[in-house]
């Protein structure tokens, strides 16, 4: 039995110590702790690792985080929905992003251009680019090869971009697949379809992003899924590991306690009743901020895997 | 300015009349007054209403109440994600969803091959006759046209049912569209990669749905929009009004307070930043279980609507 | 086994047959039909009631169904805080509440002298009145007895009041305990401290209240909880259902779903580790806004018993 | 205008840096980098602070880090509920609390005698050696004196702990005030009741307290207000600041965001429209659990504090 142990400053104390502390202080501080221990085991047992994550997490500044992780070899695949691409090709493109307030006026932000994602926002100048940037793309891309899966797209559109803090530059430099099963629900599907209105051959296939999904693990395989967030990343991402027979290792990082019903606040435990995480998985789900849970949990394991000279 | 007043039991209170009780009640019940003063709105004066959900809310009983609100000519265009889509094909099919509790014992459950969602469950032997309902759907459908966008075969997937509590039944009925922008996220993805594996040709054409979808309404057009729940439903709806000049009404009922900047929580303030929603438009965010507040906004509607004869 | 059946308008639905559709809609809508069935089987069984809430129920309309209750004989001790107690009195004596906004400016609200909680205000002018209000029923109550305990204190003030839409009056016409263990959290502790800074043999008694708390119920009563928001008011009452047995029947109803370890977010399930409630206790814990949550359930159960003639 | 920028993992970052790194991280991430700042404000000033938290942070292991800040000087006064000072106790005569999780059978506590709270239990056993700590404490409190006020008798309390990481020792050390407004509000009730049952003298005067908490601090003072969690705790501490004039700095650290009305869940936003805390002051609401935030919020403070010799 353990036991309910107490957090003390200690001077100078690093992200690792403090996870370390966090074992037996209790409530979600226990459960970010667990987080960090599975995240250790999925990446030091060179597990099949499927990272998903909802788009405000590239709108804030998690998005160099996973770049890295892929950069480091610890991320197998990549799910996520239409903002992540944008944001993160407008972000290579070297765009910024202003912060504001969580109740600030949106009206004085939408006469000055603003567009609020919680306490930060994306100019409308930036969108304006991004059109520019989205036709240069889509006119490069598609002119070798009319028609592609949603994840062969991006891989060549992580191939046109140089900027190791991003996602797509960083899944085409380890050829690992992004998905992304609702690739036109932002602006970048009113790109695709001006491309496609002057070159009708234009294809993006959705099923065969399907197929390619199914055979990223296989049952054989030692699988971990980290979800951060929730919605059709998280979803999508989970069709594989229950196709091939379970995650072994489940991370759920999410501000939704799911008492409405939710995909976003399904837990790790309700995962078991589907088989997309094994009966005697390790699995936890975390509550609360992304934005910090994750970087706390990560940080401390990449420490120690950097250590034992796995990274 | 308006005081508060206070609810007080009355023998056999209609559901109008507690939604008017509301109005000065505070809190939630107050924003759901609001939200059916909106609805009121929106269908009186015969504004383009697109409705969005999430797949849970078809899970749960919400379906027969959605079918309906099309069938009374209310709404215009549907937006939701694959699982709704499966969920009306299954009930439509016959196929009963079991009760369970929010803390049941979840490997037990996948041992009898109940998969959970909160407090309800699907059968394996649900999804194993979907699998022949699909095999008959894809074979009939792709028979005669191999190429369509999504919501074309929506549309061919509602001619095949019979069942006057399915969406997809109604909707191509009176002939709306049914957009759902990520349709290979669930089982349905992996039917149509079996329907595909047979004939290469056959193709869900994504990117034409976005052209359709912008052109669900006009900048002219008194616009309303219904988001129940959040993420890809919600967002990819919110483009058709963005791009038309923004909502002229909007109810947003979600259990997400959106402190983590997810979009699911995104309220119709963040909404106006956007030119998603008018600056001046009538728009309401209620926060709780859309399976006890749509209901409880739209009886009280639809019933001052038929006394005025508009349904 | 019980399967989701499906919500469908029909024309003029009184509220107790949206409730019972309820049962089988999934998610907090069937955790609401429960609550209103275990709701039917305290007050048929007359069992003891303990009905506890927090004081913003009391700043918004639910202040006249609780007396209702109590009025109806359905009650058999009231646990609140401080806020409630002043509110209750404020509105006895015929002080307005203003309806504003959740986003409102708080600085201009503070120009104004509008308090704000949540959408409700309660304005400056009204806290003077309430001073004088105070003052009055200060010395009127310790002039005839100085020391009492705060139960007692609670009577008095209900007997000097005369509004049958007050808790305070319904309680002290139906001779009914009001427990407030924190009766100086609020502006009444400072106008309490003026009575006592002018006669400082003034002595309010919280200890003797915990014996009447024990005493409200015995191990042989059937005992019945209602818990509406959480803190010391739930906590306090539910020690007397503990010492006696634990309740048989408990609702909960607040908007915390306890992943941070709080007690307002505390489960009907926690409980019974503690013994507050029996393990084989009818009971449900219903997330959402108790302003909407409440009255449906509440409603819905009434209008049976008048039916069957139990009220 | 400030513009998000990016999280990266460095080797053995400390603390410190990851908080900084936060600062344009966007969401809560970034309040929380706010609300170190608004902290390192507060106690680099020497602000009257007044700490408020609820009773499970004590249960978790926040306990000794609330210990340590008194012994730092940085508290000039402390509410809490009733459960702070059991537990307090508890821990501090060697009391051990055993993790459990969330979803655990709460049958299976029950018998075992482990009662829960989130993921924490407290054994009967530790229950049952608190009645007779109680007893002793009561016994040879009382003995000395028969009436006081609940900070005089908690200021008793500590002078007979002898465990540096107990609040009340500390406390008592620093000659601060602890508050406790319910002090009946939990098993120390019923000591006190069995101890007033014996000495019908006794008497605990909660009025005397409201006095107290008046002078903690003046309008001239610099006022800082840290409110972890909320209820009774956070609402009776808040007093004092809108008493004199309102704090001129304020941190409110909840998993609650207020839809529901309850103080819980009050921002820093609401508290302005009271004059609770200052329009122009600095102050913040970060949501999440505690028992993560607080910590990573106070470790970078108090590291730079030790750097500066403040501490």
């Amino acid at each position: 039995m353990e036991f309910v142990s107490e957090v003390k400053w200690k001077p100078d104390s690093s992200v690792s110590e403090l996870v370390a502390q966090f074992k037996a202080n209790g409530f979600q501080s226990t459960e970010l702790n667990k987080a960090s221990s599975v995240l250790y085991k999925i990446w030091s047992q060179k597990a099949k690792v499927i990272l998903s994550f909802t788009s405000n997490m590239v709108t804030a500044g998690l998005r160099s985080l996973f770049a890295q992780l892929i950069s480091l070899d610890l991320v197998d695949a990549v799910v996520t929905t239409a903002g992540s691409i944008e944001e993160d090709i407008m972000k290579a493109k070297g765009e910024k992003f202003p912060l504001t307030r969580f109740r600030a006026d949106d009206i004085e932000l939408h006469e000055k251009g603003h567009n609020r994602i919680g306490n930060i926002a994306i100019t409308n100048d930036s969108y304006g680019r991004f059109e520019g940037v989205m036709k240069d793309l889509t006119e490069n891309i598609f002119s070798k090869k009319e028609s592609m899966s949603v994840s062969e797209f991006l891989y060549e559109v992580g191939g046109n971009l140089s900027d190791e803090n991003s996602i797509l530059y960083q899944a085409n430099k380890k050829n690992i697949p992004v998905f992304c099963p609702a690739i036109t629900d932002g602006s970048i599907g009113f790109h695709l379809y001006l491309a496609k209105d002057k070159n009708p051959k234009i294809h993006l296939d959705v099923i065969d992003d399907f197929k390619k999904l199914m055979f990223v693990m296989s049952p054989d395989d030692t699988k971990g899924f980290i979800a951060l967030g929730g919605g059709v990343s998280k979803h999508f991402g989970l069709l594989t590991t229950m196709i091939n027979g379970g995650a072994d290792y489940a991370i759920y990082m999410t501000t939704s306690s799911g008492w409405g019903g939710s995909l976003s606040g399904a837990s790790t435990n309700e995962a078991k009743s589907w088989g997309k995480i094994k009966d005697d998985s390790d699995s936890v789900t975390v509550l609360g901020d992304v934005s910090i849970n994750f970087p706390l949990a990560s940080f401390s394991v990449l420490d120690r895997l950097k250590k034992e000279g796995v990274i």
